[in-house]
Formats: structure tokens, sequence, C-alpha cells
């Protein structure tokens, strides 16, 4: 597959990824090669990553914990510290390898690191692959607030290597596609009706390369998200506030990205439909596509409240509004809708109905 | 006196500082906005600063403690939450009023909040008023070394208010003086020669302004420090390494940054007599100089090997090699020198003789 040139780097496919990367090492002299890996990724990708290397740097391996709930401060001080300790300066490159939490929090460790040193995204998960893979956001959590730390920057490469998703269960995979069928949702029908055919998720090359250049058009237009790029937030307002809450919550059980932003994509369907007339048609094919691969949750009515206190703190807010991207039509956003309060419960309704 | 522009912004002066950030307030439209102090300026500056303030916003202020031992990660996530708790968002503005540890910690925590919103700084030390004030250098310490953390981020202007110079004390103010003698041995014999005639630190307004065209003309030459600006490093491989052993020190009280790199500047003069052929007339001036000022500092030689140990943390560092500032006569720097290791107990030496 072609590279797909973004901002100011390009995003390269396996075997093309692997030369890229080996001619950037050798055109550069990094002091030494940081590899950020997860427990997961250290066995299961790193071997493979580390075979197609060609020449000999001088590598060191920082490990982390996965799980989005180590998306923290405490974690990025850790690595700041082994940066440190293993003689880490402004001329070594941080190789993040791993799913969308650990790109995040590397490219954020990364770019911090003695005000900023060179890194390279391989993500390893589809969600990771078709989203944190192109746009330069960095970042991680606070307390239960998905991404308020982080900052705007780009690695020098990124590397998407579809033979890592055989190492991913299926729920996992399921995840990332959510984030496919949003850019469906937001740029294009067609690609949306394509999406809905998939049945192996291991098959998909060519729909991960269509979803990465659909965002990378979308970021390219509007880095630092003033206007275009909100749309890329589509399902994620109420999303967010899922993810979060079951994320804290003692009594469910966490959900994964994806599973919270398609319940997220399901509600501002319905508020869609509302207040810019979704078709009642399209309304419930997105709920019908959704509800095909991912579990419905229960939501208690105290659960609701306390998800809708949550919208507060997104980051999309100004002024004390709530800013929403809903669409008028499959492939038609608008940004910058503010609901009335009484629709929210109606939406969770909908989707709680047979 | 004019303003002074720099890359993206501009540094305005006494009652223009004012004038100018009333217009900017009028302007913009603010979600919020929050001022960050310490106890002192909390006490000493905010009530003088908000006087001069036209018109009625929504304010917030944010107090942390003073003191380079809190210039940390830990204060970041307490004004990071404290920002979320308060409704921050990206419309928000942080004003961070107070000196160089202030000003670096608040602009790293605004860079990053939310991936960035704006702030500005209201320098209230010598030091900052002529350091931080231009060049876009945020960041916080990692344990015992300086600056690890941080980004390069441009505020939206820089106000400089020499009245508050009077709640500083004289040791306060020596400190920050260092700063000035510093741009006059990087860049101008001149300017070098009419410090040393200063008696009074209140009545400095004009050598001020210099200061800070000195440092801004450097800045824009060279805003990522790839070249030129490690200029202004000098003194500061040393004086960094100095001030960071002593504030972890059980033994030695804590030098003021001024007071450590006026130690790093002597030394770096003796180094660069060895090694640059400054002449010993002028490396006695320097010394005789900055001796007038600041108390002389005792070394043991366990504390030469603890502060030497330290080097290799130095930002400026790449490869393993540690790349001094040194200068081949007032007004004359010279960039990445590297040092023959026996220098450094000499320069120690003569740090020590009468």
């Amino acid at each position: 597959m072609q590279s797909i040139s973004s901002s100011s780097y390009a995003v390269h496919f396996n075997q093309r990824a692997y030369d890229a990367l080996n001619a950037h090492l050798s055109n550069k002299t990094y002091s030494k090669i940081f590899i950020l890996v997860d427990e997961n990724t250290h066995e299961n990708c790193l071997p493979i990553f580390m075979a197609q290397i060609q020449g000999d740097y001088d590598f060191e391996i920082i490990e982390i914990e996965s799980g989005e709930e180590n998306k923290n401060i405490d974690t990025c001080t850790g690595v700041w510290s082994a940066l440190s300790e293993l003689d880490g300066d402004r001329k070594s490159l941080v190789i993040n390898l791993g799913g969308g939490v650990l790109t995040d929090l590397g490219g954020f460790v990364a770019s911090t690191f003695k005000r900023g040193i060179d890194f390279i995204n391989v993500p390893t998960t589809l969600l990771s692959m078709v989203d944190a893979s192109v746009g330069g956001k960095t970042g991680v959590d606070l307390g239960p607030l998905k991404n308020q730390i982080g900052v705007i920057n780009q690695p020098e490469m990124v590397l998407i290597v579809t033979g890592f998703l055989k190492t991913l269960e299926e729920r996992q995979l399921k995840s990332g596609f959510a984030e496919m069928l949003k850019h469906g949702l937001i740029q294009n029908k067609n690609y949306w009706e394509n999406l809905k055919k998939v049945t192996d998720f291991l098959n998909i090359d060519d729909l991960i390369y269509d979803s990465v250049v659909i965002k990378n058009e979308v970021v390219l237009q509007d880095p630092t998200e003033q206007h275009l790029r909100k749309i890329l937030n589509y399902g994620h307002t109420l999303g967010h506030a899922i993810e979060s809450y079951f994320l804290e919550s003692k009594v469910h059980k966490t959900l994964l990205h994806g599973e919270a932003i398609g319940i997220g994509m399901i509600l501002e369907a319905y508020l869609s439909k509302e207040l810019l007339g979704l078709s009642n048609e399209e309304l419930a094919d997105i709920k019908a596509t959704f509800l095909s691969h991912y579990d419905k949750v229960s939501f208690s009515s105290e659960d609701i409240t306390s998800i809708l206190s949550l919208l507060k703190f997104d980051k999309k807010n100004s002024h004390g509004n709530i800013n929403f991207v809903l669409i008028s039509a499959i492939g038609k956003p608008e940004i910058d809708i503010t609901i009335p309060h009484e629709l929210y419960k109606d939406a969770f309704a909908y989707y709680a109905e047979q």
C-alpha cells in the first residue's frame, strides 16, 4: 500500500513501514533508541518488530503496564525517570510500540522530555492504527477525565503493520472497528456500507488504509481542532463520559473505548434525528449495525445522571456550553450543536428499547 | 519604554503592560481567567495587579507553594486538577504572576491542559523578568534534575512591571542580577561594564530593558536551541549541577539560581582561559565582580565529585558528550566545547583561591 503523507510525516504500511524505519535510523544518528512497550506488546510484538531492524543500534526497552487505568501522570513519571536513568538525551528516539494508550502516553512523554525529543508510533491495535496513528494528539488522563493533559505534537513517522492484529482478541478488534464505522458516519456513506459487509476483522487492510486516509484528510485541514476536526468527536461526547463512568465504577465492568463510543454514536444518532433531521431509516441502520457487533449495556437512571454530570469536563466545551457533533445524514456532520437537556434521557431510552 | 516584539508575542513594560493586558482581555472572550500565584505574590503582588484590571471578568485564583522544591509534577497535578474543578476549558486563560519557578511551571501547565490553552506571564522577580520572560521555555524538575520535563511554547504576552521588584529581598534581586551579568559576558562588553557600576538594584529599569533585548535577539535567531541559543547556557552547565546538588543536600543550605550560576560563570571563565584563551585580566574581572555580589561557597572534594556526576543529566548533552559554552573574551561566546576531565578540579581550585 502507498504511504500516506500527513502534516510533517508519513504513515507507512507493512513491509514499506520497516523499510522506511530502517532508512530513517541509518540517516539519523540517534544517541540511543528507546522502545516503549506494555507487557502484551513486549511478549507478542517486540520480537517480530526487532527481527526487522537492520543495523546495530543502542536499544533500551521500557515496559509500562497496559490499560487505560495506567494512562496517567504517574506512569509518565516512571517513563521520564527511566529515560533519565538510561542516559536519554535530546538526540534520543522513542519508539512507541502498542495500542492507543501507549502511543498517546509515549508521545506525550517524548514531547515533554527535555522539552521534546523525536518519537515514532507503531500502533499494534486496530483502534490505534485507524485513530491514534494520525493527528498528533498526545496525552494522558487526569483521574477519571480522559486526555485532560497533553500536547499536539507530530511523530517522525507512523508505521502500520497489520500483522500485529493477529495478536489481539476479537473484542479488541471490534473496539477499533467502531472508529472505522465512525469515519463512515462522518464522511462517506459508501465506506459505511462497505464496513457493514465485514465479517473477518483480520482481512481488512484496504479498509484500514481508507480509514487512515479519511482521518488524515480531516486533520490536515484543521490540525488544532478549531472547526472541521471536531467532526472526529462524533459519538465521543457521550461516549467519553460513559467510558469515564464505567472506568471509575465499582459495579460495572470496564468498557473498551470502541464499545463506549459505539453507544455514544447510537445516542448521538438519536439526537441527530431530533435536532438535524437524520432519517428514521438511517438512525435504525446505525443502531442495528452497532448492536450487531457490541452487546447492549444497561443503564440505571442513577448511571445516566452520573454520566451526564461528567459531560461538563469534555474538552470541546467552551463558555459552559457542551458542544456536540451530530449528523444530518450518514456522511454529513455538523459541529457545535447544543442539546436541550431533556433530550438526553430520551436518547438513552431509545438505546434501551428493543 | 517601548514594547519588545518576540516571535509571536510582545513584552510590555510598566504602564504599557497594563494597557496591553486590558486591551487583550477586552478583545478576547475568555470563558474564565485563572491567576496562578504563590503565597508571596498572592499577598504582595496580586492586589497591585488586580487594581489595574479594567472590566468585569470571571477570575479564579490558584495558589501554589513557592520554591524550587515545589517545581515538580505533583504541583502541576494540583494545578491541573484545580483548573478542571473550577471549570477551566479550552477558551480559558492562565495568568502566571510570580517568579521563574511559577512562570515555568504555569506555562507548562497551561501548555498541556486540554492540549494547550492561552497563558500570559507576569514575572515578579528580577530573575524572571530578564531570563524567563522571553524564549518560551516551560517546564518542571524531575527529582533533583532541573527542567527535565517541559515544552517550548509561547505566551500570549509578557508583562514586566518593575514596581514588583520592591517586594523582593536584596538576595533575590542579586540572584536575578547574575543573569544580567551573563548577558554582558556572552554578548556585550559595554553592557557588562555598565552593570558593574550598579549599586541600587531598584533603579535599573533601562538595564532590565537592555537585558530583555539581548535575550530576545538570541532567542529569535534560534528558538529551538539548535546552535546560537546555547550561548544563554553560559555558566549554567556547572551552575545547574551545583544548584541541583545543594537543593538535594541535607548539609548545605540551598543556593538561589543566580548564586549557583554565578559560581558556574567563574568556573567556566577559568575553563575559558584554559581552552579558549580568555585573558587573565578578564578572568580576574569576572571573578572579582561576582564575588563582590555573592558570598563565596566552600566545596569539599566529595561535593565536587557529586556535582560532576550530575553533569551527565545536562539537557545540552548528546551522544554522551557534555557540551559547554565558553567565552574567548567578554562578549565572545563559543558553543559545544568538550572539557578534559582533569580541568574541572583546577576550576574549583581557582574559585577557592584568595
